[in-house]
């Protein structure tokens, strides 16, 4: 029995199962990641109200009906009690105050705190008493104040002995027994009760679902209470020195007089502001802490600080005011935006509380794209009218147009454009250029809209399938009946998938100096080349803003769907001998000479990777007979010809069928046409830039290195013509582009004839699943959500199945050719996992959509420090 | 000089740079094969002239102008020279005859073989030094000929003299210099010119193509002259003991007398018929060899059969009677029929002239497809009107029919139907099984057409795309402008790939018994399982007859195409809920179930692998307006429902979609079914039959483990639930289709939950290369040409990219699981380099099409001969 032992034991040597609160430092693994946080709080000086923690098997042994260890006297006749899980994302039960309270006890802690501020302790305790550890419901003890609140709304101390009579009384009716009047007992059974609700199965699951090993257990805490209520200057509340939305530095937090706990938070009554600043900004007449209580305040302005600079992060403070003295009863790090933890991380850089490495590691990359694009309001009312795949991030609100048109005439009187199609072909790209964010009801994550949505940076949801599009009708239907025309407003959120009614509130996208500063430093930091995708003119300007290294993917088949390029494109795919089909190159030649010439201008200096020509080549031509009809008659040729062309051109299967490398071997003119153009271009540019410009051509598809062996004589002997014509060699690389399983598995006979690979692991991942993407998404979320895939693959890469085959190509291409240049330019470049594993497996480089670039450039900074540390030094086998 | 040296000095020690013929036996790489022939028949004690081989390092040396060694006198006067290269098949110069001839030698040659004989070898001698080593111009020689022959028709000597006269003032005028009069000049002209006509840039090339080295270099065999020419009983012709077109032991040949070497081949005189039997045979008065010269025959036949024993082959004999006595010239393996191979190969061993390991490594399993389908007689005329893909082998001729109606109609008439579509798709099944050939326009070696005609046994062409098919109009148009109508007469060769005009004619597939017993020693030796991909019942009868281990392959998809079938599969996939799913599955369950009972029945003990279902569930749609229609009204369903389904169902690229087991994890109903129905069929089977079924169940498609982990779990639970219903478990396997690279890269794991990985070579195929089989049609014949594929890879395993992935997963699957049983299923698994590849891997079996396992099973057991003798008993690395 602990009875009203007032003993200080506190300073001798800990009793069996039990641990000082300020010898908990470090101990998280015994008493969970509360207890030690609260331990270091103590030793750095924190007014932290003393205690001792049970470790995880002592708490075991009680709530299996152990006796509880003999608590030391110095903690005080009344504490509190509290949970302390090992990892502080597992939750654990809420805390048990006020234990202890007894008839015994109240008269002193009425002198302390004032009679009234006690008897609310006392009612307190036996209700939450009651309540937790035996079961009863709140609701009869809640009553108990409403039938006294009736009359008064101020209650008294008559009231609240009335209300503490009244509680023992339904205590004794209840349970046949009287309100325990020992520490011990109260103790031993709040032990117990919290044990358990820990080993109730929701519990479980819901801490399992972040990660809690089933064994997991749990520390509790033991306190000395501190008392927020009572007339004297005391309450209870939070405080932070940042703002959680930027990360400003700014005091904030709420704090109400009188009260325990989580008082302030609970909306009983209205909790004061903490600062003078937030009370007027509010218009608040309650006194801020900052006025009434200056002491206090000042005390928590500095332990705050203490402990940032003594932990290395800004926390929320839960404190309370006990007769105008501070404790500090916990302290957690500071929820924050994205936003918020650059600027957190590059001012604690700043204050010296953490290095630069510390900064950059703090920073989760993934979540760098929320600074990157306007987002909606989180506190919006979201009206979802359906779901698809999130395709291209960021928000944006619109007039529905069902048409490129439409969208180009929004455009033109300054309307923001919804397209909203049910897929989008090469025809569309100019509404896309119009439009601030797409919606297609079909297609995956490599469909037209969405890779030409990222490409442009432009919010987009595709396979939207939930909703019904009749374009005959112009009509969007939702599932719940609700229409929607041409012009009605729709918002997308292509970072969630979602199209949703209306306007909600917008956060706009805001770069900030902390932002640049934080990105300077993962430059610095990181040894693996970040490359951007782009693949026009346009994207290179967008890639240059986000500060790549160079561009590791320029798709030139993008360039062939613009304006007349597609005509003569056309004509290219439709001549009946090579003598026409070299006639239509030869007018694409200057154009995709002058696109290229813009690139390179874009990228002085820089590497730029130009992909020869991939797609199959009916998808350059129309689909519908009304659009065949159209060329044919454009073209001055009969439909019938175009018809069975386009015919001779469908493919079963157009993923692996005639394209990349396959059209390069059987239609050779059509990458000399676009050597020429590199050539040209780059020995043009040079000239005017006075540099060597060194273009990296990129052949695509490769399955064998007889394939690389014949483009490349024919790319030479181009070189070699444009050399004679010009009487200046260009200079220039070729390289492969590996994304069929052959490729990587003869990557060591591609290293012969390669001065580079660069991995595209979108076709890889295809090709090594047996999965087409964009056939994919009908099943994927079922998949993912069954386990049979632990995360989509193409969205972060497998490393068991594509990782194996990258690591495998890596080692065999260098065994070949120690110079070889290594890369990776699928969509993975973007994922930071992906980047640490293309670290790991000794890539040069990783080159991503633009708009990813941030992201990859802090992820291959964290790659780089982690890989330097030697925490994971050597590629996974 | 050696002129009329009589000297015999061929039995003292060789000179420098000669070797006896006697003593050439065995050294090939020195002197050419012929010439260790000749040595090799000498020591068999058979009659051939002797003389002396030059090395290639001689003849060599001589080409440039080294002198001739000097040759052992014992030869003779005169001499014949042929040429001897490193290998048969790399061609060599013809012989020249008569050297030595010259005035001085005449009279003692007139005396031996009669004036008019030895004259008229005196004016070839001439002719053929002029032409040959001089270079004239044969037609003056042969017009001195065509001018005596005017006068009369039976050259006397006083013409021969005459024409001697003549060549000699041709050779006189035109190289200003008189013919040479001895030996020594003569034989080194003719060394040099033969020599030079072996450098040539053609005979390079030509022998390049047949696989000789650069510097093949040629020997010279310098040989007594027999003369077959004279009055006497002397003549040359040429002689084999078996029939070249079945391989039936009869003894055959011609036979000229007063002739010379080639002379019975060149059509101047008709030859004589060697045997009575023959000369009866053709109504032919001359009499044949045997009835004029019975010695000379039986010698002839005595060795014939000297050969055949001591050579272990059978040859044909070229050979000279000279004066009554028989010389052996030369003698090359008889050129033999497929059929005939077999049956030489089976006698040989039954004469103990070669073991039966030797019998079964000469013959090419390849070549057994002759035996197995009819042929087109190689001898008849091709008329060809268009050539496709040799989809599936044998030829047939039959009238053109353009639906499956047609087809039915004409076979219920009694008429051979030729089955001509653009493609075929379900709905033509029933008219395949009616046709006897099928040609398509459209598709490649996958395609519906192919993989169906391949398991029915019908010769197919298919993608014969120079064929212009207008079924509205019902015309066939060929490029020459020629139109077939149906009813006309059409031929199909699917072992060459060819479309034919009317009626060629045919050679039958017989059966032989050689056939049997060498397919017999072939199972003896083996130790590599032969199963059979079988789809249906009727194709496990076929599969039976073709006397495999087992079925490796049953594709259950190919059931459902049949009769009512096809209509409860679209209910099922037509179906808007889980219950209506059911439901039309319960209605598939009993005829799923007949089918597997008729499987299990026909190959009672052995194990059958059934594949679950495998293709998107859009194949099982039609496609046309009308069949649409069609469907909604027999199913009473809005045509708009049926339209909607079909397109929601459409994918961008079906082999990498939703199929295999990717529709067993999200719609699990429909491998219940299947488990279900494999499960009483067996436990049926099982009980009628008194064994015990043990179907193996094969999961597609597979990529992750988990995939499988799902499926065998609920395929357990339908186990179970059938066990308690039947108070008898099902004894059964559960095991893996490999066809991703994902797979195979994670065969280790796979193996933990599967008794079995069968590798599905297409489809792994074609994702390791990323090609589409049925896409690859159009470029993959520019693509081999050029050589950037050594050969088509769905022909012959990719043994460099599919073949490690093989390798390796068969040594992570056996690393994991000792117990693992690893089989190929591809077609692959027909073609005996792939099936050689998969005995040095290890597999334990192949399984191929009905009509190669024959093929598989000679394969294998060469392969296991093979791999025994160690001659490649390590597998590639």
């Amino acid at each position: 029995m602990l009875h009203c032992d007032m003993d200080d034991g506190l300073t001798k040597a800990p009793r069996t199962g039990l641990v000082p609160l300020r010898a908990a430092a470090g101990q998280a693994g015994n008493v969970g990641e509360r207890a030690a946080r609260l331990g270091r709080m103590m030793a750095l000086g924190l007014p932290v109200p003393d205690g001792v923690a049970l470790p995880f098997d002592t708490v075991s042994a009680v709530a299996s009906g152990a006796p509880l260890p003999v608590l030391p006297g110095g903690i005080g006749p009344i504490v509190a009690l509290r949970g302390s899980a090992g990892d502080g994302s597992w939750g654990r039960p809420q805390s048990i105050l006020n234990l202890g309270l007894c008839d015994a006890v109240l008269p002193s802690l009425s002198e302390k705190i004032g009679e009234k501020g006690a008897l609310e302790a006392y009612a307190r305790a036996i209700r939450s008493y009651a309540v937790r550890v035996r079961g009863l419901d709140p609701e009869d003890f809640e009553n108990l104040y409403y039938d006294q609140m009736k009359l008064s709304h101020d209650l008294g101390p008559q009231d609240l002995a009335q209300i503490v009579d009244a509680s023992k009384a339904l205590y004794q009716d209840a349970l046949g027994q009287a309100f325990p009047q020992d520490l011990g007992t109260q103790l031993a059974g709040a032990v117990a009760a919290v044990a358990g609700e820990w080993n109730a199965p929701t519990a479980r699951m819901l801490r399992a679902a972040h990660g809690a090993p089933e064994d997991a257990g749990l520390g509790i805490i033991v306190q000395r209470m501190v008392f927020g209520l009572g007339q004297a200057q005391s309450g209870a509340g939070s405080f932070q020195s940042v703002d959680s939305a930027t990360g400003a530095a700014r005091a904030t937090g709420r704090y109400l007089p009188d009260a325990q706990g989580q008082d302030a938070g609970r909306g009983v009554r209205t909790p004061h502001m903490i600062t003078e600043d937030e009370r007027k900004a509010v218009g608040q007449t309650l006194p801020s802490l900052e006025a009434a209580q200056p002491a206090a305040f000042e005390a928590l302005v500095q332990g705050s600080a203490a402990l940032t600079r003594g932990f290395g992060d800004t926390f929320e403070v839960q404190f309370t005011v006990e007769q105008g003295a501070l404790w500090i009863l916990d302290a957690e790090p500071v929820r924050r935006s994205a936003r918020a933890a650059v600027q957190i991380a590059v001012d604690l850089e700043g204050l010296g509380a953490i290095s630069r490495e510390d900064a950059l590691l703090r920073i989760e990359p993934r979540n760098l794209i929320e600074t990157l694009h306007p987002q909606i309001d989180p506190s919006a009312r979201r009206d979802i009218l359906g779901t698809g795949l999130p395709a291209s991030p960021g928000a944006a609100t619109g007039k529905i147009c069902f048409s490129a048109e439409a969208a180009m005439a929004a455009q033109s009187q300054g309307d923001a454009a919804i397209l909203v199609r049910v897929e989008t072909s090469p025809e569309d790209i100019r509404g896309m250029h119009s439009a601030v964010a797409v919606l297609t009801v079909r297609g995956g994550m490599t469909s037209h809209a969405a890779v030409v949505a990222r490409g442009l940076g432009l919010p987009c949801v595709v396979g939207a399938s939930d909703l019904g599009l009749s374009l005959k009708k112009g009509e969007l239907r939702v599932k719940d009946g609700r229409v929607f025309r041409a012009g009605d407003p729709l918002t997308i959120d292509g970072t969630l998938g979602q199209a949703l009614a209306g306007t909600p509130a917008m956060l706009p996208a805001v770069p900030t100096d902390a932002f640049d500063t934080l990105m300077d430093w993962a430059d610095d930091a990181r040894d693996l080349g970040v490359r951007a995708n782009a693949d026009t003119p346009a994207d290179a300007v967008v890639a240059r803003r986000f500060k790549v290294d160079g561009i590791g993917l320029c798709r030139t088949e993008h360039m062939f769907f613009e304006g007349d390029r597609i005509t003569a494109m056309r004509e290219m795919i439709l001549a009946t001998d090579v003598a026409e089909r070299i006639a239509a190159l030869d007018r694409l030649l200057p154009m995709q000479r002058a696109d290229f010439e813009a690139v390179f201008e874009t990228m002085p200096g820089r590497p730029v990777t130009i992909r020869l020509l991939d797609p199959p080549l009916h998808e350059f031509l129309p689909h519908s007979p009304d659009e065949i009809a159209d060329l044919a008659r454009a073209m001055d040729r009969p439909v019938e010809d175009v018809l069975s062309r386009a015919e001779d051109l469908r493919e079963f299967n157009p993923m692996l069928g005639k394209r990349g490398v396959r059209l390069g071997v059987t239609m050779p003119e059509i990458y000399d046409m676009q050597a020429r153009a590199i050539f040209e271009a780059a020995l043009a540019v040079g000239r005017r830039a006075g540099v060597s410009v060194t273009p990296e051509i990129m052949i695509p598809l490769v399955s064998a290195n007889r394939e690389v062996e014949l483009v490349k004589a024919r790319v030479d002997a181009v070189a070699a013509a444009v050399a004679a014509e010009q009487h200046m060699s260009p200079s220039y690389k070729i390289g492969v582009m590996v994304e069929t399983p052959r490729g990587a598995l003869r990557a060591g006979d591609l290293a012969k004839s390669s001065a580079f690979l660069s991995f595209g692991t979108n076709d890889l991942t295809q090709m090594t699943y047996g999965l087409s993407r964009d056939d994919a998404g009908r099943f994927m979320r079922d998949y993912v959500n069954k386990g049979v895939f632990p995360e989509d693959p193409f969205h972060s890469l497998d490393v068991e199945g594509v990782g194996e085959l990258l690591l495998l190509a890596a080692r065999r291409g260098r065994a070949e050719n120690a110079d070889l240049t290594l890369g990776l330019c699928g969509e993975h470049g973007g994922d930071p996992e992906s980047i640490r594993f293309c670290k790991l497996a000794g890539f040069d480089y990783v080159s991503c959509s633009p708009f990813r670039v941030p992201i990859a450039r802090l992820a291959a900074a964290q790659a780089t420090l982690l890989s330097r540390d030697g925490v994971a030094s050597k590629p996974p086998e």
